[in-house]
């Protein structure tokens, strides 16, 4: 059908010019004339096959005698066409999202040097921007003491690693003993908390049964007395997974200080508000946190990995609570300073320098764009939520916090039933169709899931300065030339 | 001084051409007349900076503002620059080293993509290659019946899952209920294993002093009855990493077979060598153990990190273990087959797609390549210890197994010593001495450790089909001449 028509930017006074610096190339821009603009991305974020479509496609199998190289280069552009492009414009389906190039360039030179952090000796730039980054982001935490950090695989890793130094905090006998030679542990978080967190406490010993779940609206249900169990944490989250909310940091640190709980705080997702004085008062009181986890790949779109595990404490917990000293690495008698050998402070042996790809764009783009870019990517989330909230049949989850906005869309033949569970029950069926229909199509990519006991709902997400309210328009418009037939 | 000569391989009739495509550049064979070669290579392995110079070098502060184009490019060039070169045919210094470019092509298809492995919709192709690389592999370890498995970060990881597994496969309530439901458990190790089998016992609360360590000259002492505990496993090594020794899998297995005992065999180092017919005998039995983990980022110069994580099991252990049924990610009402979102089978959420950085060399260079590769390196290292034992002051740790090369270097002034510990309380002292050197000169990096109750001694790893005989006595010249005056 005719690509949508879309007025409002021009109303803003964006010239073409300025829609092409946005991320619209030249082919986007099929048509600009005079004060109306149509509008249109031309390349698609996937061009979906079937698991066994794409099987055929790739020939997979590996076999004795090698391939050409032209075949190679063309085994190399089959997996670039059918791979997803996350960084594409029009794609929300996930927490990353968009591509820093500066961080892409760093990721190059990583992958060509093939370095891994464990001695100062084998990686000597990477371990100082290591330290260099972690002690920037400790600031920006506001950790006037300073503290100690760790860049690893991921945030569920993080996390993983927050539990498990709270734990040793409580008890250093566990790193030897084990947990049979204490009592039943147990820890708190709040319900929307990630899914790493139950993952880490099955994987830990805890079991996830040892999970408290406190209610958001029931917090001071947190200082209940579990029988014969020793309670060692809670887990706040900066930014929930699927609605982006904060949880109030300030009222769960004054339990953990009553109780003496160590004070976990998920920023994975919300950290990156940390940079937007606008936007930081979501964090209120993060300082006060023993530990923190913040993904720079998410909201501030440094490749895949990159994931800071943050801890206030100054006594090398960090260390004492992983370290094996293991002595074909860690060589005391070495000619250089042996602290900067920090590799016993992880749970892995090689590990990435992921702390490069922020390094690079932060010292390229400085903390003010960083700033600028979170700032307008909350105000293009708001824009969303303000257009979802004027268009018929688009009814929000939850006003948004952050950049996730929630919402449902009812097609036309879903609009005069009543509010109740049949009303609901066929809502529910609604955001799989249309993303699959979607995905067909390859026009954009959001996500949607059940949450509780709410229905399929879609969850965008905003993070590119690439994406603009055009495509917030185009999202809406798309949905809706998609589920209308409903 | 002047380079060293080397007529060895002259005999051996080595072209210049031939010498190049070993890796030889122009500027390396800086003279090349009749029989007669002077080899060098030119470029250094490392320029070694003290930390505190290095800080001063790069400027690592992040500030409010952002930086030229052109700054950012020379903070590039001496990241580049001050950073070890890992994939320098001198480097000798870690279980990885050399680059194979294939590879290195998929590390940059990867990262310019920016996926993450959860979904087939959001990963298709990366998911479909996770699964064609790991069926190979086990075809490659003999699980005729199939088996299942996970690349991840790192063989620490992988070691870390097979603890995991096997724990659940005894105890499937710990999951909810975690470790204080259950007697103590204690697993067994052969001595000489990765560290990170501690590190991950303490990680998952089993305790480090309930890993018994069996030493390789008792392996009967692994049945004793450990009172009132449950011994669960037993991991054995293939391929350690300071001697390259393997494990005799095939008695262990028995012993396994007898008190039921999960079989984990730590293959990261040694796997490669089943690429072998030659060594694969190595391994023998390996179709036996209940998980493995392997390294192709190690000998087989995968980019860092490719580590899989392999399981015999055909019941969806992996996935039983480890899941926790994220309703945002892994919805159950999609349009195409959910067995294909594999991403509940790890502890990671956001997870790389590391199987196709082995996956496109593997297709380009076949099985057949590979092999080559593998018997290479080992003739490099076999030949390394025939002329150690040639070459006086120079003495084998033990004769090698693998790929490791370990030895000591005695200088003249010690030679004439008589053994006993003043000699080695001597011998301790010049490694650390001729390493500083090394690294200060940066013409070569090789690690030393001290082990057990030896002295320090030099290990060389030998990986890189780059690394010729020539480089071989280049590196016994070289630690000659670092040494001597010791
Ligand atoms: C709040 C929160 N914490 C932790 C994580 C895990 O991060 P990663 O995917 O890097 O493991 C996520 C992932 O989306 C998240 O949303
Ligand atoms: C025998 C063995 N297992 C496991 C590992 C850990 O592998 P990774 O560095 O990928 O964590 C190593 C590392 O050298 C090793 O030598």
């Amino acid at each position: 059908g005719n690509p949508p028509r879309y007025q409002r930017e021009i109303a803003d006074r964006l010239t073409a010019k300025q829609l092409f610096e946005r991320g619209c190339g030249n082919e986007d821009l099929r048509e600009l004339t005079g004060e109306e603009v149509t509008f249109v991305r031309a390349d698609q974020v996937c061009e979906w096959r079937s698991p066994e479509q794409l099987k055929e496609l790739l020939d997979l199998e590996l076999r004795d005698g090698g391939e050409s190289e032209s075949k190679i280069l063309q085994r190399c552009r089959d997996a670039i066409r059918y791979s997803v492009k996350t960084t594409h414009p029009h794609f929300f389906n996930q927490l990353y999202a968009g591509m820093e190039p500066y961080s892409l360039v760093a990721s190059f030179i990583v992958e060509a040097l093939k370095p891994s952090l464990y001695t100062y000796e084998v990686a000597p730039v990477f371990t100082l921007m290591e330290d260099a980054v972690l002690r920037k982001m400790i600031e920006m935490i506001g950790w006037e003491e300073g503290g100690d950090g760790i860049f690893n695989a991921g945030g569920s890793m993080s996390n993983m690693y927050a539990v498990n130094l709270a734990r040793y905090h409580h008890f250093p006998d566990i790193k030897e003993a084990g947990l049979s030679a204490v009592p039943r542990l147990v820890m708190f978080t709040s319900q929307e908390c990630h899914y790493s967190i139950s993952k880490a406490a099955a994987l830990m010993g805890i079991g996830t049964k040892n999970v408290y779940m406190v209610p958001s609206d029931n917090r001071n249900s947190l200082c209940v007395c579990v029988q014969g169990a020793v309670p060692f944490m809670v887990n706040a989250t900066a930014g929930t997974t699927v609605l982006g909310a904060f949880d109030p940091i300030q009222e769960i640190a004054d339990i953990c200080e009553k109780y003496n709980l160590w004070l976990h705080v998920d920023a994975c997702w919300g950290g990156a508000a940390l940079m937007s004085n606008k936007h930081q008062h979501l964090l209120k009181g993060i300082h006060r946190a023993n530990s923190v986890a913040w993904n720079p790949h998410k909201m501030l779109m440094a490749c895949l990995q990159c994931s800071a595990f943050l801890v206030r404490d100054k006594t090398n917990l960090l260390q004492r609570c992983h370290s094996s000293s293991a002595s074909y690495l860690f060589q005391q008698d070495k000619f250089y300073d042996v602290s900067y050998d920090t590799g016993d402070k992880s749970v892995q042996c090689s590990r990435k320098p992921d702390a490069f790809k922020f390094w690079l764009m932060w010292k390229a783009l400085g903390t003010g764009e960083l700033e600028e870019r979170v700032d307008r990517a909350l105000a293009t989330a708001r824009y969303l939520a303000e257009e979802i909230k004027r268009r018929e049949g688009f009814r929000l989850v939850m006003e948004p916090e952050y950049a996730n906005v929630c919402f449902w869309y009812s097609p036309p033949s879903l609009r005069n039933l009543p509010d109740g569970p049949e009303l609901w029950k066929k809502l529910h069926t609604v955001a799989p169709v249309v993303k699959e229909r979607m995905m067909k199509k390859g026009s954009m990519m959001v996500g949607y899931q059940p949450h509780r006991d709410k229905a399929n709902f879609f969850r965008m997400i905003v993070i590119s300065p690439q994406a603009s309210r055009l495509d917030m328009d185009f999202v809406l418009d798309e949905i809706h030339n998609l589920g209308k037939d409903l």
